[in-house]
């Protein structure tokens, strides 16, 4: 790995928005393998899923030669070499503090088991729910013993998605139980220490991208 | 808008990520605001909330100039400009179709009533489900009913919540009946007409950036 393009916008936002295509681009191989696809060229795989083939290219040139000329990409080797830069060569384990509507429904998100992610627990403070467990089976466990629960059950990744008024007090909790990547969907911001890495999934945001789209297309139409 | 910047890597893209820039700006602004601040700088508001005090200088000045030398933005000023870039100047109506776990909580979900978003309806296929409501009072129709329902109650944006199998048709029943906007959380890739802007939020895809991110912390920690 050369590194060459991490400087050009802050290397942390470079690899966040590459992991999100790299991501994006294993779906899709996911597809194509389930098709019965055996190889794939990144103008082909850049047309069936509105891709940009230039762009897949140099993506998967940063981490090295995958490609051969004339056929493209090996659909299979491509995926395995995939799972690995995203780490999801081995089971990744989640935990989801809030146990809410949000919470419960996010526990029972059937692509995270299909992609190797594995969700072992919920957390929430509330005594009533303590013991109980999502339709999908997820114990929620009380958010007091969540220190103790990410060291036993080695817990990767926390997915934040308690109210905006706990938000930022949970992160600090979450911390403090030594999990270095949070999800967050609770909207606002939070602050986190460096070492620890935040992805806000604040949902108001992408529809504000797609009525960014619809204000524009209508003052805008003919372009 | 000069659009200069535009064919860099294929307009749509760059208007998704400014537009993903600009929203996440507006929820800064509105916390600043909450604090009572009148103006920030762009480097205030880049150290404040972790973001590039050049990337920001750099979307502003795209849509005009709202900066000001010695004082950096007004923030009721920047907030009410971003607002009318996102086209979030006017209630945005939202239909979520799916009254699943994931439906029903993102029905209810507070952050997009406040950054005003309308949740006008639910839809689902199950019978036992139309007519009832989610908790936080969003009524439930029939799918059958979507093209009358979407010119009935101006509906902007459909939020796509189906299993996986059920996605592709519904998305084509929601661009039949002339939704021009959608949002899916439903796993896999989707074809919609080019008219129609998707916005996928496959939630494997943000736990991979973030297990992107501890697969490279643990191999490279010393950088």
């Amino acid at each position: 790995m050369t590194g060459k393009n991490k400087g050009r916008v802050g290397g942390d936002q470079v690899s966040e928005l590459t992991a999100g295509r790299l991501s994006v681009y294993l779906r899709c191989l996911n597809a194509l393998d389930a098709e019965g696809a055996k190889t794939v060229s990144s103008k082909a795989l850049a047309e069936q899923f509105q891709l940009n083939a230039a762009q897949i290219r140099k993506d998967l040139a940063y981490f090295g030669e995958f490609g051969v000329r004339g056929v493209g990409y090996y659909v299979k080797e491509l995926k395995r070499h995939l799972r690995q830069i995203l780490g999801v060569d081995r089971s990744v384990r989640v935990a989801i503090v809030g146990a809410g509507n949000l919470g419960l429904a996010l526990a029972d998100y059937p692509g995270f088991r299909q992609e190797g992610f594995a969700i072992v627990a919920l957390f929430d403070s509330e005594k009533n729910k303590i013991g109980h467990r999502s339709k999908g089976g997820v114990r929620i466990f009380d958010v007091a013993d969540l220190r103790k629960m990410v060291k036993k059950e080695h817990i990767d990744i926390a997915v934040l998605a308690v109210p905006a008024r706990a938000a930022q007090s949970v992160a600090a909790q979450i911390v403090a139980a030594g999990v270095r990547a949070i999800l967050n969907f609770s909207p606002g911001a939070l602050k986190v220490p460096p070492q620890v890495k935040l992805k806000n999934m604040d949902l108001t945001v992408s529809l504000e991208s797609l009525s960014f789209f619809l204000a524009r297309g209508e003052s805008d139409a003919s372009s």
